[in-house]
């Protein structure tokens, strides 16, 4: 379970994007909500786009392995695809926020790690809320106070990119999964000559 | 730190000139010892070569990180340039048996991580070793009776790395450390406006 979080604005959907198409390994979590669809949001792949009955219905039933509820809406990340994938031999990528990544660390006892990006400056960010949304400067002030709130959690996470370029960065998260897999306790593909060595400390 | 081990003949020397080649912040820390410089061998490159009574002064001084006696021969890690190549913020590469990573483990409280490079089959290190020495039976038996015994120890280490492919192999062992660098409690550059953030637990 690979759980990546940023303020928006940071790059995460650029790289999460980069990741998914080049690592055939790596599957994206997608959320549940209640909040309907936008243009263009297509259902199981952007989110599973469910009534509210049905959403208090799974949570009762245990279904989500971290849930929230934002003004109206909630969002939810369902067990059972994230079980699926897992068991199908596939890392899991979760998009949250610093609460989400929070939670899924207390529910899922699982093999976890985690990524948080940054923005290279406070300025940058700045920079790139503007020119992203073309809002005013009160709904970027907004943004800008949310962003620093997501920050102030970065060091609850286990590694920490800069976002600074955006081919390097892809490449560092890249490295990090590379990495993570080379860990001998993750170790599936050893050499049977070796499994047989009494080398494992657990 | 970086500890690598590896039975001879599972590529270990060929992934470290790749790895100082092209890393200008990694530096490789060179051993002691008592032996004489053999045919082509540089002091201070190879190994740095001082006599029996200079090498046990520097014991009695405390002056190894770790040291050992093969045969008759004194081999040992010395402090002072591992530190001085630490201070200048380099990471140092230590190319040592699983005896001294242990040593090293214990001698130095220092941040480690530490890789075993694997050879991919029993058979395919028995054919390296034949084409590598053009040795007789005997004597490749013993390298492989004591690549067996060196191969057991890769429980101890942190990271597995199954030489298939030098090419890949080099290409894993820069993942682990371009990852080992973004681990949070290893950052040095992150934005001044993120270091001010209470976001760090230690």
């Amino acid at each position: 379970m690979l759980v990546m979080s940023s303020p928006s604005g940071a790059g995460k959907t650029t790289i999460t994007r980069a990741l998914l198409e080049t690592d055939p390994d790596l599957s994206m979590s997608v959320s549940a909500t209640t909040r309907p669809p936008r243009p263009g949001e297509v259902d199981g792949k952007d989110y599973y786009f469910i009534d509210k009955a049905k959403f208090e219905a799974m949570v009762e039933k245990g279904e989500f392995l971290e849930h929230a509820k934002v003004f109206d809406n909630y969002y939810g990340t369902p067990k059972a695809p994230v079980y699926d994938a897992l068991a199908a031999g596939k890392d899991v990528l979760f998009d949250v926020d610093w609460q989400g990544a929070r939670d899924l660390r207390h529910a899922a006892r699982d093999d976890q790690m985690s990524i948080f990006i940054l923005p290279p400056s406070h300025d940058e960010l700045e920079r790139r809320l503007y020119a992203r949304a073309q809002d005013s400067d009160e709904v970027v002030k907004k943004r800008m106070a949310k962003a620093a709130s997501e920050m102030s959690h970065w060091g609850e996470y286990d590694y920490i990119v800069v976002n600074e370029n955006i081919n390097e960065s892809v490449a560092q998260v890249k490295a990090i999964l590379t990495a993570e897999r080379l860990k001998r306790n993750r170790q599936t593909g050893l050499p049977e000559f070796v499994q047989s060595m009494c080398g494992d400390e657990e």
